[in-house]
């Protein structure tokens, strides 16, 4: 396997990023913080000496640019983001920009002049924040921001455009045309799920980023005393609630194993209220978190989930007072033309590959409607992520560097632009 | 029907009670409060004008006593509380210890002597209080109130003891030995239960009141990724508690038509931990409220309960790490003579009335330890009870105050004592 990444240096980019964090609460820089800004000084600084030219756009994304032969080409993308959730790791998001950069020194040490431009991108806000819009930065530069979401307040009272502005974006040019310079995006990100390390893989080549369907069911019933309201006749909203637990499950079950795909669905959130021992609940409420990477999957799920809490409900002699669809995000194919250099990259480095679906959103689920996008998934201990646990190895690191290296450079040589 | 109470002169009593209320959250007196104090000092002034003499016991109840022509014989005892929970109504307590203090005019008013001393009691601090203790009142005058439970806390960092003696009681004497001076006691309360009102009922003669106990349950599993864990392999504890929520009332509506009395069980609390949309449970936990009067039903419950949380565990591929007992109180038989006796009386007084257990917890569970005990139930509307809805009407309080005073007649004039 020949290898042209630093891994040491990969290594110790990613522990010096991760360390820039809330120190009574590792590891924590959430977008817009004054550790954020800290942490992108950081990797503006490690741009600058790879030689990369920074900037950050409208939209609040840092950018570090190298021209190639062709400056005005279509850019080759590697980008992923530096902020955290609260208690989070150091490895979701930063693993991919510190990749990027690196993959910039490897070919800067090299000598080695790509005909495109290359642009390693730290995208603004992917993960949730004080504005509750992920993706701030990618949905911008993809003509996906709205000016509605642009006056989304933070619970300070800062407008999300203002917010933008104080990290060095141009509120005044938002919301922005969709990039149309963009002739292919690579993202590196770690698993976030227990499949590569299960089976013994070096790499996942994403196939597609599930979209994301929340909806919230709540059932009212009949509060009353839990001693003295005989079971018959008793109109406990919790009944039918607890049914759509079990069935969400088994439905899932059932639709994952129907070879259309990646599909999982969770109830994460459940509530009976009074909620009180010795009441019975007036009203029950469940929000269902439902992904697939195939359409109709989901489409047939939300309609037989509607028919089942119908019917629930009827069962257990309560309404089925709200069924709201709080967000419902398209599924977003990988290219193929670039999921198959990923594979023959990752072949010829000598790595054990497979492609697998990616069940959480990332930025290039929009860079994929502007330009082809593909994504390297590096396997993470115990599938965790989202905990100061989230952990992979040096050695897993380099290797997704390297696949992404060498796709780069067949991208370079084989795309005639324009 | 021969009427001899003064239904007006009663429904006075309550409403004037009932205004005995913090302003701002009607209505709520609730034990050891001033409020409390000044429902006291109503009521011990309504005593005073009905010829009763009044005292506070060492445990803090107020009496107010006749002695009747052989004022050495047992006491008939008519009793409730006046204390109410936070937002409750104003008959649940209430009813009953006005209804006592009617009685009592009834047969001053009349110039009837009993044989035997009667008893009007208001039971300290029947309703859950902030030391987390139930019918302290009546716990204590049967010697069930403990030296631990004395010492038990509220958040102000009062013991109860102290609370007592504030009260008017004498925590010197306490714990006490149980009474032995009780011939007979009675009890008049709402039904809290919408049988009566549904069965166009005037009169329900309590058989037993139920043996309540809580259990807890908490299943752990893996927390996990919501999009990101495939469906198979989960460890989802929520699974597991939705499956028990539907088990209970399965089981609770087969038990409640085994023919073996009144059983009732409810889950009035779930909590899924963390508790985020996108993250699989790590934890889940529900709260079971059993009630029966049988303890048999109640042991052959919590067996197969025990069983079913194992196997629901199983199949979820999770831990049952809690299955805890809270609150374990015995079903109270009524007093087979003295119902007997309220159904005789009913009947004389044209009045219809049936037998039915009491699913709610009363004084009388505990005072039927030290002598023989009965309840009258009244409708109340819509079953409803501790909400400010909670209302029963002027006749159908009346008319159980007049079963209560005829079964009194006939206890008196039928029993030799001592």
């Amino acid at each position: 396997m020949m290898r042209r990444l630093d891994s040491g240096r990969l290594w110790a980019d990613l522990m010096a990023l991760g360390a820039i964090t809330e120190s009574d609460r590792p590891y924590t820089r959430r977008s817009f913080s004054p550790l954020f800004d800290e942490g992108r000084a950081w990797l503006t600084e490690r741009m600058r000496e790879t030689d990369l030219v920074t900037r950050v756009d409208a939209a609040g994304n840092l950018l570090g640019r190298r021209g190639g032969k062709h400056p005005a080409w279509p850019a080759i993308v590697v980008g992923s983001h530096s902020d955290s959730v609260p208690s989070g790791g150091r490895f979701d998001g930063m693993a991919g920009v510190v990749a990027g950069i690196g993959i910039a020194r490897a070919l800067g040490e090299r000598g080695i002049e790509l005909d495109h431009p290359l642009e390693i991108i730290d995208f603004l806000a992917e993960e949730p924040n004080e504005f509750g819009l992920s993706c701030i930065g990618s949905r911008a530069i993809t003509g996906c921001l709205t000016a509605e979401q642009l006056s989304l307040t933070s619970p300070k009272g800062e407008t999300l455009a203002a917010a933008v502005g104080r990290v060095g974006g141009d509120p005044a040019k938002l919301p922005m045309a969709p990039r149309r310079d963009i002739g292919a995006a690579f993202e590196l990100h770690i698993e976030q799920g227990p499949v590569l390390e299960r089976e013994g893989l070096d790499i996942g080549v994403v196939t597609a980023i599930v979209g994301i369907t929340r909806l919230e069911i709540e059932f009212q019933g009949s509060a009353g005393h839990a001693g003295t309201t005989p079971m018959q006749g008793r109109r406990d909203p919790l009944i039918a609630a607890a049914h759509m637990v079990g069935w969400v499950r088994q439905t899932a079950l059932e639709l994952a194993g129907a070879g259309r795909g990646h599909f999982v669905a969770t109830v994460g959130i459940i509530e009976a209220l009074p909620g009180g021992s010795n009441v019975i609940p007036r009203s029950a409420r469940i929000v269902i978190d439902a992904r697939s990477e195939d359409r109709r999957s989901m489409e047939e799920f939300r309609a037989r989930l509607e028919a089942e809490s119908r019917s629930a409900a009827q069962a257990a002699h309560v309404e089925c007072s709200k069924l709201a669809c709080l967000s419902d995000n398209l599924p977003a194919a990988c290219d193929a033309h670039l999921q198959a250099v990923l594979r023959d990259s990752a072949r010829r480095l000598g790595l054990r590959a497979r492609s697998l679906a990616s069940g959480a959103g990332h930025d290039m689920a929009f860079i994929s409607q502007v330009a082809p996008a593909a994504m390297v998934f590096i396997p993470c201990k115990d599938g965790r992520s989202h905990t100061p646990e989230e952990w992979a190895t040096a050695e897993a690191l380099t290797a997704g560097a390297e696949v992404l290296l060498e796709a780069i450079l067949e991208v370079d040589r084989t795309t005639a632009s324009p």
